[in-house]
């Protein structure tokens, strides 16, 4: 054959290659309508025999199977992995499925009267839109009109206060009329103060919430909630039941550490990435250049700035600003950059090191999984380069 | 029907349908193992006709027409998108395709040899590998093993320097014998300095480059190398075809502009990087628990944290002191925190929030396009959530 014959077949083949390839992806969507209609049907079964949304041990064991399946054709179980766990997270926000989820314990939401304070805000709005669904009666009203109030709370089996950080405890110390047996939490951010104003107030059950997810999420599936106990929970155990249900992991915490640890995670980074921000603009740096010659670990850095300061900066404010406890931490964290920067200064390469190795020593085991999971990350952030 | 009766239907439906979505999952393997046979296939003919591994106008023409499947499925645009990316990211790194991409052109690799210096560290063998698969003759030498480096020289077509940042300039320094014709370049994270060197030592061809990934990539595709012009840019140009061929996305900048985004991209990340870590440290949380109570935000912040200290100091306190410039900066980075902080301990939101504004205007519409990127990103996170 010659040169010029190979590659005139090389051509056609080419041509039936990708002919090919087009027509597997075909298949590829078709299956994955097909699943979908399949796990409709689940949900609307699932209802019926009032079986939870979620199942962590089945979805395991599907994974493990197809794994091994991937394995005995030469797929990389990694691969097949990540496309399963893709199709079931739509699976877990489809419509259908949630909606049947939220329907199917009926013994619940009997004769329950939701009242939500804030019922309007994002967060609110969306548990607002998971109670509806599932059948209990919800009633709103805002913090700043109460006209309708005194009704409400006289009807209420539990009364969730969902208002901006900055008004809880003030909205938390109007409500000393509620029944005695009436439910009552909030879902802020912080968790002492509200905790202690609600038993403050309230001498009926009493729980502090804090989703650990933002409000434009949709379903509660695999999401962490952080549960603080404050009085008769035995009251509004239904009440964990059924975030349960919605596929929600609860995270039971005292209220003290909660706070805590938040002021380091959720305090300390805002504030960070707040100077960050400011430095990135003061020093204004040429935003598309940077975002040019970003490696995937630097754009997702970057990005996770930039996100900030397209909220409100009340978010983040109330949050810093929540706690007078705060300003000692950041002073902390102050104290540890200039020592860095006095290693910096003076070129002391030695310290530094053994500064290091001193953190990698307590990370210990974590310090290698961080580093496997956010290789995966970087993988995935790399695959939506466009 | 009865209660009971319709309990038992669905509980036999309930087993059927789990069935089937089992078979629905084994034919989506299937069919991801038919598409990697045809992929592989496909190298083998772009070899033969000499046609870059990845083509983005090809993955772009392909991804719409399958999201508009999706779409008239009623199956999500953005999870055909996500799964058919992750399945291509596969076949770029799969090795057939990357071997036979490495190879279609035989013209670039011919009676060319390349010499390594630092070819047995991370980076550098990563390019040893990818040169020798693509027909060149690769030579290795260490950076403290000269015995046999005057004969290579003599022969050498091209020298990369590919040894760590802290002696890259020395080892630039020894290199003032190579032939006239020679193309001399380094792949070191800053590039003011190794410039300089390289034009300083050697009259021939000279760039710097910057390849923007870690060492565990093992392929190309879709990774971006910055470019730095040094002198007689048109006696490297093979080079640079060589890694488009690959696939890589070079991106041509001035190295002093490189420097300075660079310091305050990589410098000041991860300056502040291991002053978090070391804050941790001595606040000595409890790791476990800030795990189970992380929201995807947290999650991920926290292990680009810990991700930094699976690995060796040296990688980044080499980065941090290669440049006395840097503590400048850093100290005009403290002094904005430092504003913030007094913000704070005064308890003045307005002036933080004022501030919060001012950035968000210089974002622009970045941060909703972050925000959205994001977005995508945190859900990418919670997928992974085991």
């Amino acid at each position: 054959m010659t040169e010029k014959h190979k590659i005139q077949q090389a051509e056609i083949e080419f041509a039936q290659v990708r002919k090919d390839i087009d027509a597997v992806d075909a298949k590829l969507v078709g299956l994955i309508a097909e699943r979908q209609k399949l796990t409709a049907k689940v949900g609307q079964l699932k209802a019926t025999l009032k079986l939870p949304l979620y199942v962590p041990s089945r979805e395991k064991a599907l994974i493990q199977q197809k794994r091994a399946l991937g394995k005995s054709l030469s797929v990389s179980p990694d691969l097949v992995e990540d496309v399963l766990r893709r199709i079931m997270r739509d699976s877990y926000s489809n419509q259908n499925m949630t909606r049947a989820a939220a329907m199917q314990n009926k013994k619940l939401s009997q004769s329950r009267n939701i009242l939500v304070i804030g019922g309007k805000g994002q967060l609110g709005s969306l548990f607002v839109a998971l109670f509806k669904q599932a059948g209990y009666v919800v009633d709103v009203i805002e913090q700043d009109d109460w006209t309708k109030a005194d009704g409400l709370f006289a009807k209420a089996s539990m009364v969730m206060v969902a208002v901006p950080i900055r008004v809880t405890e003030e909205v938390i110390k109007k409500l000393t009329a509620l029944p005695e047996s009436c439910v009552l939490l909030d879902v802020t951010s912080v968790k002492q103060a509200p905790l202690s104003a609600m038993l403050e107030s309230h001498k009926g059950p009493v729980v502090g919430l804090h989703p650990m997810f933002g409000p434009d999420i949709g379903h509660l599936a695999k999401q962490t909630i952080v549960v603080c106990h404050g009085r008769k929970a035995e009251q509004y155990q239904w009440l964990l039941e059924q975030l349960t249900i919605w596929g929600a992991e609860l995270c039971e915490v005292d209220a003290k550490q909660h706070d805590h640890l938040m002021s380091i995670v959720q305090v300390l980074r805002h504030f960070s990435t707040v100077a960050y921000g400011y430095h990135l603009q003061q020093e204004n740096i040429d935003l598309d250049k940077v975002l040019q010659l970003s490696s995937p670990i630097y754009r997702l850095e970057l990005i996770m700035v930039g996100r900030l300061f397209a909220q409100d900066s009340t978010l983040y404010s109330d949050i810093i600003f929540s706690d007078p406890g705060n300003v000692a931490m950041v002073k902390r964290f102050l104290q540890r950059m200039m020592e860095l920067l006095e290693m910096l200064e003076s070129q002391d390469k030695v310290a530094f090191s053994s500064l290091f190795d001193q953190v990698s020593e307590w990370f210990a085991d974590y310090a290698e999984q961080f580093l496997q999971e956010s290789n995966l990350m970087l993988a995935k952030a790399n695959d939506i380069k466009k």
